[in-house]
C-alpha cells in the first residue's frame, strides 16, 4: 500500500512535508519512496499521525455512558457502577466494546490497552473490527481466598485464550486492579502469570487519596513501595493515573522503568487530584495517556485528552511553558510504544503500520502554522484508520462492521442495564 | 417555519421530547403546536438546543492560530501577539472573523461578544454570515490623555456605526480592556458612551495575579472595589475571567446584579488560575462562558468549554458534585441572555429563535441516557443552524459563504503576518 504525498508526516523527528509512505506487509517499508505497487491512498490533503495508543480504558463501559455523573465517588461506584457491572454477561460487554471500538477509531485510535471482564468476547470485538489491543481480566480478592482463585482462573484462561485463538494484533495482559483491593497473594501471582505470558502487568495506581491512605495504613508503606518490595516493578509495569506520587515514588518508578498513564479527564471528573506528570517526565518517568471508561469521561477521544493534558499541568504548576506540545504528542504515541515494548507508536521505517490521516483542510485546522498546535489545542478530524496494514476507517467511516446496528444495540442494553 | 417532531427540546425546565417548534417572525412561536406555513425542517433526529453564546472572544485572532504556544504570558504578549496585532488592518480583521464565524456556527455558537479592532469590518462579516453579536472597540490607554481621545472616539464611532448601518443582530458595546491598562478618566468616559448607547460594558476583570497586584499597588483597592467605586458596576457590566476575585468581589459583583465571563481554557493555558465560579453561583453571581481569543485557547468549540468548566470546577474543590450538567448548560446559554439583557439563551415562547439542532445519532452520542450529559461530556455535532429565525447552517454547511476562500485568504493572510 501507498500513501501518496502526505502533505505533513509526523515523524519522532520532525513533521515531513510532501512525503509518501509504503506500507508492506504489516509494517512501514520506506518514507520517502513511491512503490505504487497495491492500493494507493491520495494522502495530499492530509496529515499522517501515529496512531493514537489509549493506555487506560474499560471499553464495555461505553454501555454506561451518561448513566450517572457529578456524584461523589464512592456513591458512584457502589450505588450506581457495581450494581450495573453485576447485571453484564459476554454479550452485553461484546457490544459496548465494539461500539466503544468504533468510537475509537473515528477519533484517531488505534490500540487500546484493556481490563475489564468477559475479555474474550472485548477480543472478539477487536479482532472483527480490526484494531489492535492489549487486554486483561480484571482482579480483585479483597483478601478472600476462594475470590481470588477464581479471579487467577479466569485471569490465566483468557491470557491464553488470547495468545492462542487470536490474530496477531491481539495481545494479553495481566490486571490485578489496584493495591487497595488486591492481596499481596493475588499481587505476587499476577505477576507470575505475566511473567509466564511476557505480558504487560496493568494496574491502577495512587488514583485517589483514599487508596494511598489504605495502603499506608496497612502496609505501613505507600502503592510504589508496596509493589516494589513485591518485585512488581520493572518495565513491564502500567500504573494508571498516579496522581498521588510522592517525588520518591516517582524516582522508583523510573528507576524500574515502568510506565504511568495519565488520565486527566477521568481524574478531574471524579475529583482525584492532578498527576505530577511534569516531574515524572523530568525524572526519565514514561508517561502515556488513556481515557478511563466512558463512565467517568464521557468519551474516548485521545485528541481531547492531549489538550486536557497540557493544559492541566500549565494551570497546576502555575507555568504556561510546562509540557509543550512535543512532549504532550509523545505521551499519545510513542511513550505507549515503549510501555508496550511494541514496534508502534512512531511513524518510522520497520514499524507497525498503526497510522492515520488528519484532515488538515477543516476549519478548526486552519490557519495551519503549526501542525502539533492545531492538534493538540485544536482538534483534529480523522479521515482514515490503518492498523496492521489495513484500512479500518477511510471518509470517516468504520470498515467491515454495520454501525447503525452497533448503536442500536448498544442502546437496548444500556436501557435494560439501567430501568 | 416549523422544526418538526424534534425528538428532543431542552427547555429550562425540563427536557422535552418528541415536540415541534414554530418560528415566525424572528422569534420562537409556540412550542408543541405544528403550523406549517413555510419551511418544514425534520427535527425527528435531533435535539433542539438554545444557540451557545460565546461571552468573551476576539474573533479576528483566528488569524494566529498556532502561531504561539506554551509562552510565558508576558513574554507571549509582547514577543509575539501584540507585534502581530500592529501589523493589523480592516480587510484582515474581517478575514479572520469571518473564519471565525464559521468555526462558530459549525460548534453551535449563535451569538458572540467580542473586543478587539476594525470592528465596523468585523461587524460587516457577522452580518454577512448572519451571526448575532455584541461588539465593541478595545480600549486602552495606560494614562497617556492622546491615546485616550483617540481611542474614545473610535469606541464612539465604532458604536454609532453598528447602531445605526447594520441589522438588528449587530449590536454596539463599549469595551475597555482592563483596570491595569485603562486609567480611571477612561473607565469613566467609557460608562458614559455604555449608558447613551444602552450597551453592555465589557472589560477583562481580575485575569491574573500580576493584573490584581497593580491595581492594588496603584488605587490601594482590588479591581472590583475601584470599579465598584468609580460606578461602573450594575447589570450592564461583563467582566471576563474573574479568576482572582474574593469573596468580597464576589459579593459586591452579585449585588450589582454584573456578569463574570468564565474562560476555563485560557486561563488553563496561560496558567492564570482557577476562577471561583462554584462559589459566585452560590452567591447568585451570573455566570457565563467565553473561549476567548483562538491564540489563547486555540478553538471556539463551547461544548468543549463546557466540558472544561464542569471538570475544572470539580477537580479545583475536590468535589465531583460540584458544577453539575445544569449549571453548566445555563453558563452556555440562558446565563448570557440575562448578562445581554436579550431574549436569547432559552428555547421558550416569545424568545428570539437561535436554535441549534444537534446529531443525537452519533457514536458519541450514544447510548443516549442524558442529553445532556452526552452535550457536556461527551461532545456534541451541530447539524442545524438558526439565528434571527433565519437557517444559517444547514447539514453542518454554513449557508451563504464561500468557506474554502474564507480558509484559503486566512492562510494566506496568516501566513503574511507571521513571515
Amino acid at each position: 500500500m501507498l500513501l501518496k504525498d502526505a502533505r505533513f508526516v509526523l515523524t519522532p523527528g520532525k513533521v515531513l512535508e510532501n512525503e509518501s509512505i509504503v506500507v508492506e506487509d504489516r509494517r512501514i517499508k520506506s518514507i520517502g519512496e513511491s512503490d505504487k505497487k497495491g492500493k494507493v491512498i491520495d494522502a495530499s490533503n492530509y496529515a499522517v499521525l501515529p496512531g493514537l495508543v489509549n493506555m487506560h480504558t474499560h471499553v464495555s463501559m461505553n454501555l454506561f455512558r451518561g448513566v450517572s455523573d457529578d456524584k461523589e465517588l464512592q456513591s458512584w461506584l457502589e450505588e450506581e457502577i457495581w450494581p450495573l457491572e453485576e447485571k453484564l454477561d459476554g454479550e452485553k460487554c461484546y457490544w459496548g466494546a465494539m461500539h466503544a471500538f468504533v468510537e475509537m477509531i473515528k477519533t484517531g485510535t488505534t490500540c487500546f490497552n484493556d481490563m475489564y471482564f468477559f475479555m474474550d468476547k472485548v477480543a472478539e470485538a477487536a479482532d472483527k473490527i480490526g484494531i489492535r489491543g492489549y487486554l486483561g481480566h480484571g482482579m480483585l480478592d479483597m483478601g478472600d481466598e476462594y475470590k481470588r482463585e477464581e479471579e487467577l482462573e479466569e485471569a490465566s484462561r483468557v491470557a491464553e485464550e488470547l495468545s492462542e485463538n487470536f490474530s496477531d494484533r491481539i495481545n494479553p495482559t495481566v490486571t490485578p486492579h489496584s493495591c487497595e483491593i488486591c492481596s499481596e497473594e493475588l499481587l505476587l501471582r499476577a505477576k507470575e502469570l505475566a511473567n509466564k505470558h511476557e505480558a504487560p502487568l496493568h494496574m491502577h495506581l495512587a488514583e485517589t487519596h483514599g487508596e494511598v491512605e489504605k495502603v499506608l495504613k496497612e502496609k505501613g508503606k505507600r502503592p510504589v513501595e508496596h509493589l516494589k518490595d513485591l518485585g512488581l516493578l520493572d518495565e513491564q509495569f502500567v500504573g494508571a493515573h498516579g496522581v498521588h506520587l510522592t517525588e520518591k515514588d516517582i524516582k522508583i518508578l523510573s528507576g524500574e522503568n515502568a510506565t504511568v498513564v495519565h488520565n486527566p479527564c477521568s481524574n478531574m471528573k471524579l475529583a482525584s487530584g492532578v498527576a505530577p506528570v511534569s516531574e515524572m517526565l523530568q525524572k526519565n518517568l514514561n508517561v502515556s495517556l488513556g481515557t478511563d471508561g466512558v463512565a467517568s469521561n464521557n468519551n474516548l477521544n485521545m485528541f481531547e485528552e492531549m489538550k486536557f493534558t497540557a493544559l492541566l499541568q500549565k494551570l497546576s504548576r502555575s507555568d504556561s511553558t510546562s509540557m509543550p506540545l512535543n512532549e504532550v504528542v509523545k505521551t499519545s504515541s510513542e511513550n505507549a510504544g515503549r510501555a508496550l515494548n511494541e514496534k508502534i507508536g512512531k511513524v518510522e521505517e520497520g514499524y507497525l503500520a498503526d497510522l492515520i490521516l488528519v484532515d488538515i483542510d477543516s476549519i478548526g485546522m486552519t490557519p495551519l502554522n503549526s501542525l502539533k498546535s492545531n492538534l493538540v489545542y485544536s482538534g483534529a478530524k480523522v479521515d482514515t484508520s490503518i492498523i496492521n496494514g489495513e484500512v479500518v476507517m477511510e471518509d470517516g467511516k468504520v470498515k467491515g462492521v454495520d454501525e447503525q446496528r452497533i448503536k442500536k444495540r448498544v442502546e437496548e442494553i444500556s436501557s435494560e442495564l439501567v430501568s
